[in-house]
């Protein structure tokens, strides 16, 4: 199931048999409300801390996606699930009332994909029946401790991002109808000597880059093979960039094929600088939106590769560059 | 391969081919300091943060093994890596250098058995040849970070535990002479509500007996099937707890076959109260000592049960309990 250096394909086809979305009052506004399975009009949702509603996001999106694959947590044999928060207290947390066996993953933004190729991974493998994976952020419980405390109230530059309040969740399974997971391909820290956390679209650009070539290489496919490769998040500095990158590289791909999870959850003239980020970012997109258009048939194949920035406040004040991570996971629609 | 509802039976029998194991001055005059591949005098290893110190520690940690295996960087496919700083920022910034496509891990104390158990299912289930695993900790960093800020000069109580100052790293492969890592139990999310983060051994026991009681009634093995069941790490209060707790349940151990990795790695009279913890406690004196043990002849088959202790200090701010996690792998010696 090793396929070149880096990647797995998943003979078995895990199927993803359901999934959960949910999201906060920002993105209730978006583009992409439709796609949601639930939205919260109040950023708190009723708790007493950001980083607890950040918690009940994903408890949401998990039951959410367990109950409309007619399971009961105890049929699910682990969660494989992250956020930005020092320490994932959000995920762990989340997992206490779960009661699932729980495999903590951390990648900054690529942690979505991380859990959904290793989630694949053991569904294909024999190791569980049902996995759920899932990938979550809140604004303003991120943005505290990771960017920039919104007390703060400084001016961010255009290139900055805006961290996405939503939780995606995804059920894995060996046997059911719905779209598969082929193949994943697990990306390499790559750090150009980027510094600017206000600009990690642009630092984040060549590990997408080399996570694609790679994702190709190692599966001797040719380069029009998907109808949609998604990065998550390189937003409107970034994915221009890795565009440009990609085409020095001789991948050339059709008008629209190359698009960004970050560029397509808001509205024009939402507020949100560069464009949106965050782990619930491509989670909730992947998991909403892509998922859906795949099954009215607008897409048959797609590449979703979740990017990281691996910094934390602290190796910034320490005055070190950014390191960056993609990974790519390629979901088929079913009975193809 | 799923064995039961939350574990995992190596039918190939993956391999620890090598190890490597770096300690700091503390370690150094541990009991265990034959059983390191390296000592540093200085706590700072020549760099100047701590947060860079413990970078270097797994850097070393890794390459000690792989230089051990007679392999490189490019032949080992993936790493699994975890550290207890917030956004895991030694870890990355180690994959950064070594170039390895990299798997970012997070369970507290119990990253070491994380990784150990998804590196063994990725090289059993031919997901890749050789796979690296590795939990680290800085005395310094995480304290700092994650604990009590060492330039408070605070006082502890007699029950907190003394972050260890080491990276233990593992390669698992395919192929090859040494150890097997024949089966994994993944831990629940256990929370009974204790809230003291001075008394981690203590909230962190309940954990360690839910998982070593899945692992026997997953696995359908006799009490008496290991030789060694070593948690990392309960410390003085928490093992007594934990071993009176299986005793309520039916699971009598013979005397000596259940100890702590956290009460075996300094010597009588250091100041380390409770004992020892952190990701690089577990991760170092199995990587070490106790494959060193098996080596001679010692220990025929082993659990090693590592706990975490998944709160942050802002969630103790918040007033929360602890949750807590222990994932369990067994590792036979090779050729039995």
């Amino acid at each position: 199931m090793l396929k070149g250096h880096q990647s797995w394909v998943f003979e078995n086809k895990p199927v993803i048999t359901s999934t959960g979305v949910v999201g906060g009052p920002f993105e209730a506004n978006g583009m992409l409300s439709n796609d949601f399975d639930l939205l919260h009009e109040d950023l708190w949702l009723g708790q007493d801390s950001y980083e607890k509603a950040q918690r009940v996001l994903l408890e949401e999106s998990v039951t959410r996606a367990i109950e409309k694959a007619e399971l009961t947590n105890g049929d699910i044999q682990f969660m494989l699930a992250g956020d930005l928060l020092n320490q994932l207290t959000p995920s762990s947390f989340a997992c206490r009332m779960l009661c699932i066996p729980y495999l903590g993953m951390f990648g900054a933004c690529s942690t979505s994909m991380e859990g959904l190729a290793l989630a694949a991974f053991l569904v294909n493998g024999d190791g569980a029946n049902h996995v759920v994976t899932a990938a979550t952020s809140h604004n303003a419980a991120t943005e505290k401790q990771f960017r920039y405390p919104t007390e703060y109230g400084g001016q961010k530059p255009p290139t900055a991002q805006w961290t996405v309040t939503a939780s995606g969740a995804a059920i894995i399974s060996r046997d059911g109808s719905g779209p598969h997971v082929t193949s994943a391909t697990i990306g390499k820290v790559i750090d150009m000597g980027l510094s600017d956390p206000f600009n990690m679209g642009g630092a984040m650009a060549p590990a997408a880059v080399d996570t694609i070539e790679s994702h190709f290489r190692d599966l001797e496919l040719p380069h029009d093979h998907y109808d949609l490769i998604a990065t998550g998040d390189l937003g409107k500095i970034g994915l221009p960039i890795a565009k440009e990158m990609l085409e020095e590289r001789g991948i050339e791909l059709e008008d629209g094929v190359f698009q960004d999870c970050g560029l397509m959850i808001y509205r024009e003239g939402q507020p949100v600088l560069a464009g949106a980020s965050g782990p619930g970012c491509s989670a909730s997109v992947t998991y909403g939106h892509l998922l859906n258009r795949m099954k009215r048939g607008e897409i048959k194949r797609m590449l979703i590769v979740a990017t990281g920035a691996l910094l934390s406040p602290l190796s910034f004040q320490q005055k070190e560059t950014i390191p960056c991570i993609a990974h790519a996971v390629s979901i088929e629609a079913g009975g193809m």
